[in-house]
């Protein structure tokens, strides 16, 4: 049963340190960094990374998700279970892609810890109550059940025989552009991508695989990509997240 | 009884994952990254992370702090007990603000790697002393008691009833200018601050609570910190580490 | 017996927490980052890492490296052992400085991932296939035997009584130039280096020894670094990975 840790909080500053020590004070349970190299308050991409992630992971793992803009005013911290999996994170749209309602509202100040902060709820709240869950607290001791949770901002991508439209949800390190377009839902076999005022014909099995210039690739989470071979496609197209991708039959 | 690392190794050398494995080859205590990514040679920044971070630890961590600009000079490693906690580290004023003496100066050479460098003591020592220690060894056995350590060059804030004066002795990687100016010791409860050529005399209770420009707000170790929304502090202030500040009654 | 990681995905992004999460889903082997920052795509460096790590990890780790520009084409995935200790890697050089044939080609693919993706075998292949190990599974049942492996394009030094000529290998954070040249076979105790247009005369035995200027120092793999006090001596000299070095009687 590990606890499994994303945030915003980057390796420089002394904030994943403490609440690791607050978790080793209080359970045996493993601890795993998932990252803490999220961008400063970006809901969005943690969104995404654990919608890449969380399939993965056992039942019994239970995710701490700081990345908490909120902090300290009276946005919610929740906890959710689904499939076995146990969710912390406040209530600001970052489980959307792997959570959903009814979840519980963690309001039980005796698991705080005492004379807590009003900014770093990573340490003073989501830690000493991740050890819990971790010790066997059932959800419902944390705090009352609700029915609602704050969603991304965010629209699917359509399909229909002549086309899907949808999004470049992340841009990872290698300069992948991964749209949210599912590979298997398309009608159509061989395909063309048009995005800003690219139109990118090639298409590869593989990174390795494809020569110069960038080319379309079925990336890991099932989604089209526009990828390069040892070179970023965001920078040499320069799309971002947030830039439509629109694919049509070739 | 965790063994956890704090070094300025960064984690794009080999550096941490040699000692890692010198730990692994010698104990079986698990081991935690508290952070790698001090900048180089940063004492000082490593003295204000442990006194963030060791008050949430358990009883029987063993700190290993490697960030040791004198490696292979004449400058002793330590060993200190402090509350039930073990720290070794290079004896440079990086333990200043956790531990005192008495200390050990450690000079069991039974210990150390056989053939060991000048210049990589956290592999060649810090690691397999950290594992005698995991394993049991009593900090006596490591070498002589000694009664002095090195101490940062640092002047604590000063407080009376018209101001309180002290210094910027942290910025994070949110841009938060973090003051070693403990809120619960100022003896008035509505405060400005003055820093460089700037007044802040907005005050938030949390992060996110606060709109546009700079305010104060008391941060997670109690001291009061120079902080905006979403942006950073330090860089619209240009004002950073050792610059002074002064919290006055408003 | 860990599972060590060493890949070059960055934290940033989801793919090392992805692969956790396929260990930590299949075997109750701890898991050790060694590094996930390797520059994308450095197999040279990637060779180097392991070189200064592998020595000191206990008989039993199982090494995972994914550095692997050729995923998804028909280069192999490998398992090697070697003094007790077990290699997963892609067959590009990565392994040349630890490993060397016989090795197995990882082909089971009743232990991959169902549905695996042509782009990521570090969760699909490489963490199945791992925790597959650390649960008992010998090599042979991964693939068949190989006898060769892809070596890295490199020349060893050369060494007689009037120099040794080598290459910089590596130039780590703090900016010190390692060459592969081994002091302990330096037919000659007192030496001066040349590399570029710079002759380096002064030696140290440790970082913080030297005072002002580049020097020569034995660093901890046993090689010849040159260096500097707390600055960088890649970036004074514009000396860098590649460039040769030459080691002459003074």
């Amino acid at each position: 049963m590990t606890i499994a840790l994303l945030t915003d909080f980057g390796t420089r500053d002394p904030y994943v340190a403490a609440m690791k020590g607050v978790i080793a004070s209080r359970c045996g349970a493993p601890v795993a960094d998932l990252s803490h190299d999220m961008p400063p308050f970006d809901v969005w991409g943690g969104a995404w990374f654990l919608r890449a992630v969380v399939p993965y992971w056992p039942a019994g793992t239970i995710f701490v998700v700081v990345i908490d803009p909120g902090v300290g005013t009276s946005r919610r911290i929740l906890a959710v279970e689904r499939d076995g999996r146990t969710f912390l994170a406040p209530d600001n749209g970052v489980l959307s892609l792997v959570a959903a309602p009814p979840a519980v509202s963690v309001e039980n100040e005796s698991l705080f810890l005492p004379d807590g902060s009003a900014t770093f709820h990573g340490r003073d709240r989501f830690a000493p109550v991740a050890a819990a869950v971790a010790n066997g607290m059932p959800l419902q001791e944390l705090g009352p059940r609700v029915d609602t949770m704050v969603t991304l901002d965010y629209r699917p991508p359509s399909y229909d025989c002549a086309r899907a439209a949808g999004t470049i949800v992340v841009v990872d390190r290698f300069g992948n552009l991964i749209t949210d377009i599912e590979a298997a839902r398309l009608p159509f076999a061989r395909f063309t991508a048009r995005a800003g005022a690219h139109t990118i014909t090639r298409f590869a099995r593989a990174y390795g695989d494809a020569g110069d210039g960038p080319f379309l690739i079925i990336g890991s989470s099932g989604c089209i990509e526009i990828s390069m071979t040892n070179a970023s496609a965001a920078e040499l197209l320069q799309l971002g997240r947030g830039d439509r991708a629109t694919i049509v039959p070739s």
